[in-house]
């Protein structure tokens, strides 16, 4: 069977979930930079909890997207890396990033003309 | 101000949430393939529920990716179409669709993978 996303139950629906959460988007951008520790990450991305944090860091890690490796010092080092497979998907994501960055005005600007337009007719 | 997604209250942060989302970047798929009426979205994206889709839809619409237009008829017709913004989209969250449908396997074996390090850990 070809997995499908269009179908409710085909687990690449629950995988397109994941890979284009906002928290996953900008982990995986940040380490195609390079290799992160956690509160360098914490730092980077400004107003995830550190809840939020770790349960995408988890999630990624068991998808393979990620490495975490734990340094036997004192006090504890933990580095995250993106993975091959996580590199592939990295291209996508960042682009999703920029486009979001640089239309954001062109929406801005939607949002301007529909709110009015529906402004205009609710006074009718 | 560059919009910046890093920042927790950079509107570019709040759109990136938008265009990641799932069923948007299914409807924007399925636009790009043409023009849909709303019964044809719903039966196409299976497991969306009428609330969410309806949501979604009046998001992207608000948003300047989708036009929405109300035909004069008994029963009356509602066609969505992509918006050229829209179309700038679809690109990268065709390519979001294609990954997940492309490395499901590869993300399952990690998960595997994952999983029996876990257990074999927590049976020591």
């Amino acid at each position: 069977m070809q997995p499908n996303v269009y179908e409710a139950n085909c687990p690449s629906r629950q995988l397109l979930d994941r890979i284009g959460d906002t928290w996953s988007v900008l982990v995986v951008v940040t380490l195609a930079e390079g290799i992160h520790r956690y509160t360098e990450l914490a730092k980077r991305i400004e107003g995830v909890s550190p809840k939020m944090l770790t349960q995408t860091l988890r999630g990624l890690e068991r998808d393979g997207l990620i490495t975490r490796t734990v340094h036997p010092v004192v006090p504890p080092r933990v580095d995250y890396a993106l993975t091959e497979l996580g590199h592939s998907l990295y291209a996508l994501v960042e682009g999703l990033e920029k486009w979001a960055e640089t239309h954001i005005e062109d929406v801005q600007a939607a949002r301007a003309a529909y709110d009015a337009t529906v402004q205009a007719y609710s006074a009718k």
